[in-house]
């Protein structure tokens, strides 16, 4: 039940901070809406295509209702929205630690590979914001030297290796910590991906 | 009989307008003929995907060989067709509306909700020409103020409310022509979206 | 086994190429491993849920190792792999003539027609790059007039008109080197698609 709560949070600041991340470009409250739940539930939604399973909001629409909800919220408080977007920050990198260590949970109860849910794990929480960029011709974060994903990724593999030694709520709480305070240390320190671990864009 | 044979003329002015859309960027026949076929069938595959029924086109492979002749047939006649481009505009429109009911009868007819059956009628109108935007480079309707999504959305709940109240032909009939009539108002004006349901770029 | 090993080493090729694709655009390690990973397996992921079929790399999760080992590698190495570019340009060409008759023969062996055969060994060719470029904001080749699809088109339509009339084997030996030394030439001579079978970037 908890978990149930803290997914549907998860989806609404993604929702949330979708729209606020594309509203500076010109779009209706159509749009919006629609690029705000593509970023909510976009990562999930790919995900379940390719475990074929049940997308989990066919299965329980309310995600939609959540996702297009505070979507449209945020569409018309956004100036209100504004002066909480460092708050929104934090929120939306919890949310990708919350959706990361689920989705990993969700992999492995399924019986497959570490690999496997590690991957899921990392894309559930990133292929939203991406597919978002994509529909909105932004630079999605693939494309840029951030320290996003990174978190994430250590995170879901820190959960897949402990699992079985630990009780999956410890260990869930433990990888979400974890996977938090590495980001929140990267939004406020500015930190970005050092030298030898990226390239710069050249004149070609 | 009659709502195929309307089915695959949507499909081939979905795929002649994907052409015209794309032409003038410079692609070769091969990169048209697939952008023309995204168009007019991308929107229903990623539904039948989404719904985890088998893809449309792969059960009645005559839609690939509409798809493509029409496309093929717009890219050479391209310089007549321009002619049109009024014409077709409204044929786009047509296209449009009876894609939407039909996708929303569909979804409806499988047991789903009528929140589902809403959305996946807006997107299997709308999605086949996002996706070839995207691939084009091109800004797509998401990103604009264009009323086009607008009447399919208003079409398609008007079905699914007044579903059961009346036949399915009469109402399709009816939702079908409401969206078009709205649509074409929308082409003839230029109506735009209103200024408070929408958000113009700023410079970051 | 062979036919293992050499769709090993076309997912390698894929993903090197695609890492070197992207690089000089500033990204760090991890979005260059992913869009590595895309080039290799986009095409096919996409063929296997339009067919409805386990996903090839859950199947057999080593593709997933072969692609992000070579990317990595790639990423590293590509101040030493810069030289070996035009090596990596008829590589490329071999992979993609491999992907497509292999795929276009799975399809065949899974009791589908020779139109779906042909289209879906072409998109498992060509679909991995398309994927890549959109996410990494790229020109793709749908937008080019370069000879890249053709071939693979040709290759695979002759593949599904004379199977039946030779073994497996030889058929396609036979069509993997009709696409390659088709490629190898447009590459050798820098042929582009010709003029009436192309349009050209207009001022709009």
């Amino acid at each position: 039940m908890l978990v149930y709560l803290l997914g549907m949070l998860g989806t609404a600041v993604f929702a949330i901070t979708g729209v606020l991340a594309i509203r500076r470009q010109g779009v209706d409250v159509f749009g919006a809406v629609v690029l705000g739940v593509v970023t909510a539930l976009g990562g999930g939604t790919v995900r379940d295509l390719i475990l074929d399973v049940p997308i989990f909001w066919i299965v329980d629409f309310n995600s939609i209702w959540v996702a297009s909800g505070a979507a449209l919220l945020s569409f018309f408080l956004a100036q209100h929205l504004h002066s909480t977007r460092q708050l929104l920050l934090y929120l939306d990198g919890f949310g990708a630690a919350l959706f990361g260590v689920l989705a990993t949970e969700k992999v492995l109860a399924l019986g497959h590979g570490a690999g496997l849910a590690v991957m899921m794990g990392v894309w559930t929480s990133i292929g939203g914001g991406i597919a978002r960029d994509v529909l909105a011709s932004r630079t999605n974060l693939l494309m840029s030297t951030e320290i996003y994903a990174t978190p994430i990724l250590v995170g879901c593999t820190c959960y897949v290796l402990l699992r079985g030694q630990l009780d999956t709520a410890t260990l869930s709480i433990f990888a979400v910590l974890l996977i938090f305070s590495f980001r929140a240390l990267a939004i406020a320190r500015g930190l970005k991906m050092p030298h030898w671990l990226s390239t710069h864009r050249e004149r070609s």
